[in-house]
């Protein structure tokens, strides 16, 4: 079956149309419609070859929706027409302890949506900036949130999830002061699913100018990390900070604002090394620095079910295919409040 | 009250008789005739003014162990006689949310028992290289040991809780795999303690000669860290590892030895930093690092107790007084097996 797609054929060449072939539905496959997708910054690592192994033509995009066209003839949790939603996970080992546990993310043989070994031709996953994904059912996401508000429920499907996840790990709910750095595709969930979730939300952001933009996401407080007597009024007080920042900094200026037992957890990997946070930090407090990747399916069904309760989707910008290129450089500025979205029937030849 | 202490006059001077006053026991006092004192890596840091703010003279020792001399009128727990320990907390603020869960050592409050400021003369505390000390009992531990092993029972009282509290915070017990790194003061008894609780134990050492010694004091398995088939051997297995090594290393080598959700707890501040961790390994796995600073008195005396109930104590040398300088070089190139402790008695004039 071929369909039409946006992809990249070397790491130093633009995105441009292509077409990629998607198996025919096996037994347990749900084959899907992809009305949207998201475009996160993982899209362009990989798809610029700044990630080890890219394999070419790469087809980026992990936050993938759009409606059921057709199910194999084991699957009975989906039908065609059903709102549904793929992220990061398209396929795992599905018996070891992680994968017993609903955290497909942590297992070994996870693949990944794209850039991941499948027996699929080319040999490699392609993802969802296409006109439609097949996947088995078990990695197929069911969507509760209203139609028209489907573009912007796409971005839940990679930034929801890494930011929901490790709220929920590390027990954010009312009575917990939450931290959240950065405010950006991952940071703006964050801060809205914090909020949510009953804890007091403080963000973190270098500039004064995202103040009011963090209020209006849920910030109970907003604090400019550059300024010392802002950070030293939060000292020994989080239970939790959420660390969205890829970029190399100073992780000694958070972990000093964690109270005894708090967590700071990463959910960006610099490029290159954050300085070493000072160890004095970590045991005065016997604070921990953690990491957290994505969210299991189990959860990420969870999470896409407390977002449709609560009315919560991702702040976007729809884009065309043919604009893709354009948003990478402007995300690459920061210039996106807070996610591209692609519509997907911009790729229809 | 005068009494003889060992201790230095200036970072850059060795130790040396002299005299110092303690204070009359106070209603909540416990005066104790100190019997033996364990040498601790951070005597040597703090008497040769290699960390910030020493003040001279200064006397170390915080793995004290004695008899009650006497007490005061409102001591109700103590009674002359009663063998009794101090470990590295003589005071803390008392009502705070650390000192009222049991976890004085977080306490921003907390006194040590050598180097805090106190009301007492000479205007900071000095520790157990001395014939007697004076404390509230609230930081008085009752010792359950046979005497004769009283000397051997002294580097519980630091070397003992700060391995037991993490191995304890972490949930180690039977069906947990732990591993511990370095084989010195510290981790002599982390190996030990680990396994009375009933953890599967792997002693890492840089060196192969330790292996006999590690097989020993009850690690299961020795991994020479260098050698890097041994450690691939056990990549994502340990639900905790316990790192006691004060030396800049490379905690990547550790870190991905880690399971899903394990934890690696340093317990040594290095001088110099470690090299960053790759925030990568903290990631795919949800791993944690974190920091453990000794513990509280509650935990400090479960940890007595249950080490008298498993009949476990510190391998020691003991020494007099005027060998503690010498005791020094010697740790300094690890040779002790595994702990210096002085017998107080040859502070006697």
């Amino acid at each position: 079956m071929l369909v039409n797609a946006y992809g990249a054929h070397a790491g130093d060449q633009p995105l441009e149309p292509l077409q990629i072939t998607r198996r025919a539905p096996g037994a347990h496959d749900v084959q899907i419609d992809i009305a949207f997708c998201g475009i996160c910054h993982s899209d362009l690592h990989q798809v610029r070859a700044e990630w080890y192994g890219t394999q070419f033509p790469c087809v980026p995009g992990h936050e993938i929706v759009g409606r059921v066209a057709a199910v194999g003839a084991h699957v009975d949790g989906f039908r065609p027409g059903d709102l549904v939603g793929i992220g990061c996970i398209v396929d795992s080992c599905k018996h070891c302890a992680d994968c017993e546990d609903g955290l497909e993310n942590y297992c070994d043989g996870m693949i990944g949506t794209y850039n991941f070994p499948t027996p699929d031709a080319p040999g490699w996953t392609l993802g969802g900036y296409s006109q439609q994904i097949v996947v088995h059912e078990r990695y197929v996401l069911r969507i509760r949130h209203p139609e028209e508000q489907l573009a912007a429920v796409a971005p839940l499907l990679c930034a929801g999830i890494t930011t929901y996840s490790p709220l929920r790990h590390w027990n954010v709910g009312p009575g917990k002061k939450v931290g959240v750095v950065g405010i950006g595709g991952l940071g703006h969930m964050g801060i809205k699913l914090a909020h949510a979730l009953g804890a007091h939300v403080v963000a973190f952001t270098t500039s004064d100018s995202k103040r009011e933009a963090a209020l209006q996401l849920g910030a109970d407080e907003v604090v400019v990390s550059r300024n010392a007597e802002e950070m030293a009024a939060h000292a020994k007080s989080f239970d939790l900070i959420l660390n969205t920042v890829a970029a190399p900094h100073d992780l000694d200026a958070f972990l000093v604002l964690l109270k005894r037992d708090g967590n700071m957890t990463l959910v960006g990997a610099p490029a290159t090394p954050h300085a070493s946070p000072n160890v004095f930090n970590l045991i005065m407090k016997r604070r921990t620095l953690a990491g957290s990747m994505i969210g299991g399916i189990a959860e990420t069904q969870e999470m896409l079910d407390f977002c449709a309760e609560h009315g919560i989707v991702s702040d976007i910008e729809l884009v065309r295919a043919d604009q893709i290129n354009e948003s990478y450089e402007r995300m690459l500025k920061g210039d996106v409040k807070y996610r591209f979205v692609i519509d997907n029937a911009t790729l229809a030849g």
